[in-house]
């Protein structure tokens, strides 16, 4: 399985204490070697850098540790290859456009014998399961809703209509982000925190390294950290349940429907 | 106006010599600093690095010059802002996804009252003629061959009257690949070389760096480069005519067209 790591925010953030953790599990604290990605967004743009090598042993995941990127949204995510080889081609995140947004998607799990009809307008460039669901639901999208964008109230409902039908086929933990929303999919294993104001001391789970929020931010700072498990070891991070998907914007949970029935349903 | 680099082999190469006189251009030995970007094919995968800071101080373009990425085809951009503000979102290269393959493309020039009807199919995310024209040559080549690549003599044919359409709005020098081959169209100013053996010491222009290319080279290695002018000025670099589109594959010429009528024509 796969590690995925996002960050939603009020105002642009840079990923570097995250990251730093997140950074070591390809390979170093955990066996996820198989390549890494990230992507950030910076107003419409988009930079997304990719590593078919372990994120532990990159130059590239060193630049990006380094170099204060300030996005509002955010998505990464450390390979460990299920189906597709490891190649450049099969690292996520994967990117294409819709209604002139760069979207972006990155996929923790293992969808068997999905195979949907595509029509040509979204083609997996490499092999993975998580490309297909990926271009499918771009192309449900568009049929959909044409070639403008939809209210992002319409968007998310569609969107939870795609999941239910893509998580019949197996673990669909997935982020997604045009730039604007970041949405995040529970399927078996995803938490979250909300960090504001009063900020503290944040200490990695994965390398001992501390950060004192209060000093990098301001007091209006809203910052949404979506991880699949936590990456800090003195602060309260929520799991989320499996069969959620969520929809974040401006660093704060905007809506969440479910894509299982939970344990009241379960009860009844 | 800005500068474009381009590379096309038949073995993956790196292209640190190269960019590292390149990158001089954006901000050092010339005045085009309004961002830059490249962009690497790796088999099917792309890796694409922009950054809207001049390359001469960037720490991205640093990585780069400094990391051997081997790639087939390459593609670099160092912007002058003509069309849209200086910003991530209108800096080349470009990237969609067409015929499952990943196209990249970068243009140098200025294209007046380019506005075509766009289907919806790609829609550019920033304000540039250049990602307009981008997206319009790849709706049209969808409409044209649906939704399966056609042969490649076909496409060059297709691609040839789309520059010629294009063309007729202003200066259109621009470099296209989709990961096999390398298309360059020079309008006003273009350049190339194609090293093979036997290999020579080449020196930057905009750099005192010299390479010995027989000692990282096999006697079967062929590289084709195309860059807005000279990087060396100790080779033969040959000036492409105003007003004819390259189409490169593995290392070497394998046809080109006339998009204005050559001086032959023009005594006629």
């Amino acid at each position: 399985m796969c590690q995925l790591l996002g960050m939603n925010c009020n105002v642009p953030t840079d990923i570097c204490f995250s990251f730093t953790g997140f950074q070591a599990r390809g390979g170093a604290t955990d066996v996820h070697s198989d390549g890494w990605g990230i992507a950030f967004f910076e107003g419409k743009g988009t930079r997304i850098f990719l590593d078919p090598q372990p994120s532990c042993a990159s130059p590239i995941a060193e630049l990006v540790r380094a170099y204060p990127i300030r996005s509002k949204n955010v998505i990464a995510h450390i390979r460990k290859a299920t189906q597709g080889s490891i190649g450049l081609e099969n690292t996520h995140p994967f990117m294409r456009e819709l209604w002139g947004r760069y979207w972006i998607f990155a996929h923790n799990g293992n969808l068997i014998d999905f195979a949907p009809k595509l029509d040509g307008s979204f083609i997996p460039v490499g092999l993975t399961d998580s490309e297909r669901a990926f271009c499918w639901i771009l192309q449900q999208l568009r049929a959909q809703f044409g070639s403008a964008a939809p209210e992002s109230e319409n968007l998310f409902t569609a969107l939870h209509r795609l999941t239910l039908d893509i998580a019949d086929y197996g673990e669909f933990n997935f982020l997604l982000s045009n730039g604007g929303s970041l949405f995040a999919h529970a399927s078996t294993n995803l938490n979250y925190i909300i960090r504001q104001a009063p900020f503290a001391h944040a200490h990695l789970n994965d390398q001992d390294v501390t950060v004192d929020f209060s000093a990098v931010t301001t007091p209006n700072d809203r910052v949404a950290v979506i991880a699949t498990s936590p990456l800090t070891d003195n602060e309260n991070w929520e799991p989320m349940p499996p069969g959620t998907l969520w929809w974040f914007e401006e660093g704060k949970i905007e809506q969440t429907l479910r894509t299982k029935p939970g344990p009241e349903k379960k009860r009844g």
